[in-house]
């Protein structure tokens, strides 16, 4: 238990090692710095594919934008002092911001200048992906102290036809039966949204590596937000919906409060289902509705799409008040905070290695003491215990998953599942047509 | 705003207006009564076919009564004064009282009189359609000072073979799909059950005639009820069957008290979810059982019968004080009782005429800024609201009607009609076989 | 209903003096106890049969045990005092002890001794079926006076290749629907647990003999818990799988406390349905889950035998702190609390008698006072009661039995039967498929 222990406060630590890494790196939805996000985590582990797509693109309804690097950009007042200074903090800079460099008057900044007035201290993250603008974000204490007077903007930055790039990690199975894991690689220096997703991806991506079997086939996606979503449903979107049995979008999955939950359209695929039996075994969570979506189950989960795929996070996007601003930082996330999501999420394909439909092989309860698995002397105390192994044999009529038996019973799923291939051994159960 | 505001209003006191008018006429299953109401009512809109089905005619297990005609109906004392008098009001005389011309001792009359102890000055309404009897309602308050002695009894009346009358109004649509609204004619001076009923489908025969095209065909009845809802599905139940997507019993529909609602059979019909939802989003109301059915929806939801109609109500019969009695008179409804009621039927309406199953014309979320629908700057702010436009988006499924897709999201199904109309009139999304 | 409580007080009397008369008995799940008390119960009732099987047999997963035959058993002190004495309490001695004869010292004999340190005056019960062992279990106030020193221990019994009995009773009805009862032969002198179903069981074969005529038939099982259900369904699945309708279970019907119900696994078949209806009608209950199962459900409910069946109880057992020890006396039970349940399965069983889907023959309602079933006046208190006859052929479609049709209308289902029984004869509602 103690090296247990000390294993996982490790990956947390690592986990928490890599986001620190990848912090500083000014990532959007294309550009140099995703590629170099990308190469960092093929280093992690092995077998990522890092595709490209050209700008132009037409994906479903949508056109791939064009490629945005980023070099500087900066305001400097008349004393030649920077005042917004993109070095310090890559939110600085509007993202994809169009290349600028000339004197502006104080009013004439004004449109092109975001802050928050509630949160004076915090930069905001803002974008302008799909309509030519630039402008620039800062505290709000740092804006009310630019007096009039003209400052000189640049913007030093190319917007113009590129690639838009992504990483995909397919581990083979021995089924074709594939689940889904899918993060987001385009948002600069924010923690919990997002480099949380990346690293517990990464982290959940060395375990399947290492595993000596895999039932099931995993294809894992380090994506732009959205149109990286868009992009690659657009690609293999007849193959995903055809083997595709469970997926987990992986965002804000750092910060160490409370757990989330949002559920798929449907709110009943096999990814809900093991979701919510292992969140709500971990203790209390929040259950949002599919309304309260925000990140890539809004395409996944769309009509025409419809994959069977739910996100589980830490505190959800939009709600935590250091969303998408500087105060998401490093600080935001912690390697307890890690290591809970990566443990949910793990233990979630664990449950679904193991899952399987079992139909007892004969009718009646079995004789327990002839198989070795109960007590010789019937006291009063052992019936008044519960019998778990005779409960989970009582829901073993071929329909039931184990996920199904767990809820009924009200025990862990993996638990139920080792019951389940004890009985197997002992020829007590046979294995049914999986659901998963 | 204040335009619709007058215009309502006005519709208001035009129907309190009709309702004034049609108060004095002394009403009844059949008669006389009946036919002048009916020719009123053709009077406010164009179409109304009165019919008639001859006494004694077998519809399903019931029998057309004879049908009854009362000039006048009085108890003279020995002095030669009006204890009681028809002319005073018509609900003096038990409905369908044979005619009767005698002297009776006070204790001869006594089985003849019908009041109301706790509510001893109203005059209650009380009949005898289908046994011959007769009878005198009064105040408690006049009964008990009836003192002994000899009375002269009047009742001239006449009961024998003639017709019922009922009032048809059918306004085809471009679909064969029909609504039914029914409301019965058949109450004497009594305004909120029942004259409420007949204005209120009068001003939605206005309405409805004055609309440029309807998707639906209409069939609007004024009958006497009960008999006459039996001798009207008696002849049109086959085709009523086939055709009806959806019908409303309007009753009780003026005073100004919260709103009402009773289910059909299985609760779960088109007209139900309609109804529903306009009420729910309008604010509180009462939501009764099937079990507390008391109209003509006793006789579409019969077995056998099976309509998908529902009840929308003010206060509903039987549970406000003033229910047949005289205290049910003009003052109890208002126009802006008779509006509330008015204006949830035609929401319903409107709401049926514009239902449609949709389906998302292309996988994944469109580009919304592509089609002018979408900010175009990514602030925190903007991702943090509720987006309905992608939410309905998100349900047009080409299963769900606009009703359910208008529950999903929280919003107006009317609201949620407009958007998709828009998408559809942009091709991201196409009309799916329609469940209305 | 004087006479019917005299009555009905009368059948618990008795019923209570069928146990008083039982209690002496050893009964154990083989041997003379359980062939003398079958041979009681055959004399209270026609037609018991009365079968064995022979030891060594194969049931399903289970073998058949050897007979048990217990004489005496006792612990002596060196100074020959009977320090615990089987013919002072049959529960002295650990179900199915091998023989033993010999001196042991207190330190020997301790592994061999089971008493209560919580209920220290409460000798419990132990067996120990299925494995070779013996055992004394005696109040915990006697067992910590037994001083060191030397004791002879005597346990005059024999287990051996014998057979092992059960009753089997089957009343032939009308149709080939059954009916299963089962109950339970195999305790040693305890009341509730387990005499009390025994009892009722042939109380209900006594009614049941009695009836004029039967529509379903009725298969009554007295068995040694577990092994003998097992045992009983190894001879007669496919048959009972094909014809069983509805089973209850039962088992601590004596007790005057609250009723108990444990469902089939499902939850919903013809036997919960009922058990419900009547339960909740008689007032509150105690609604367990398929968890808490622990009689013979566990078989006739298991995966591959899926059986409608359910239990109805006063206290269920294990959590009633009588349960399985001496305290479980002629006391515990009552002629009340025997009649209780013994009207509760009654009245089950009546429903399913007359349990049938009607369909009404006219579509709209009847026209009830031109059959005799209606009051001729319509005064505003008719019309605001409620119409149980009105309401029950409301649901009357075809597809509800009575069982759901009183649930609807909230009403008893025998006088939901009656009043469709009525209306069945004026020809109002004809039978459909039934569903029992």
């Amino acid at each position: 238990m103690a090296a247990t222990l000390e294993r996982e406060l490790s990956i947390g630590a690592r986990m928490h090692g890599w986001a620190s890494d990848l912090f500083p790196i000014c990532r959007s939805l294309t550009g140099p710095g995703v590629r170099q996000t990308l190469e960092y985590l093929s280093d992690l582990f092995p077998g990522l594919q890092v595709k490209s797509i050209p700008s132009g693109t037409r994906v479903f309804d949508w056109i791939v934008p064009d490629e945005w690097t980023i070099r500087d950009a900066f305001i400097l007042d008349e004393s030649g002092n920077r005042r917004v200074d993109f070095r310090e903090n890559n939110l600085h800079v509007v993202g994809y911001s169009t290349p600028v460099d000339g004197w502006f008057t104080r009013e004439e900044l004004e449109p092109h200048l975001h802050s928050l007035p509630d949160q004076p201290d915090a930069v905001p993250f803002v974008t302008s992906y799909y309509a030519p603008n630039w402008g620039f974000c800062l505290a709000h204490r740092e804006r009310i102290k630019l007096e009039r007077g003209r400052y000189r903007v640049v913007i030093d930055s190319d917007l113009g036809p590129g690639v838009m790039n992504y990483g995909e990690l397919v581990l083979p199975g021995r089924q074709t039966s594939e689940i889904l894991l899918s993060t987001n690689i385009c948002h600069p220096s924010m923690a919990n949204n997002e480099l949380s997703g990346p690293v517990v991806q990464a982290a959940l991506a060395r375990w399947l590596t290492g595993l000596e079997s895999r039932r099931h086939t995993y294809r894992l996606l380090f994506l732009p937000e959205t149109i990286g979503a868009i992009a690659y449903l657009s690609r293999h979107l007849e193959h995903m919906k055809r083997f595709t049995i469970a997926g987990f979008v992986l965002t804000c999955a750092g910060d160490n409060r409370t757990f989330s939950y949002v559920p798929s359209r449907s709110g009943d695929t096999l990814a809900d289902r093991v979701a919510l039996h292992v969140l709500a075994r971990r203790g209390s969570f929040r259950r949002y509705r599919f309304l309260d979506r925000g990140s890539d189950e809004r395409q996944y989960c769309s009509p025409g799409v419809d994959l069977p795929v739910c996100s589980v996070m830490r505190s959800k996007y939009v709600t935590y008040p250091e969303y998408h601003t500087s105060l998401d930082d490093l600080s935001l996330i912690s390697p307890e905070g890690l290591t809970g999501t990566f443990e949910v999420l793990r233990k979630c394909l664990m449950i679904l290695e193991a899952n399987q439909c079992y139909r007892a092989s004969v009718p009646c309860e079995p004789q327990l003491g002839r198989h070795g698995l109960y007590p010789e002397l019937s006291r009063r105390q052992e019936t008044s215990e519960r019998r778990p192994l005779l409960d989970v044999l009582a829901y073993a009529d071929g329909r039931a998953d184990i996920i199904d038996i767990a809820e009924k019973v009200e025990l862990d799923a993996l638990e139920c599942a080792e019951m389940l291939e004890a009985l197997h051994r002992l020829g007590l159960v046979q294995a049914a047509e999986s659901r998963a």
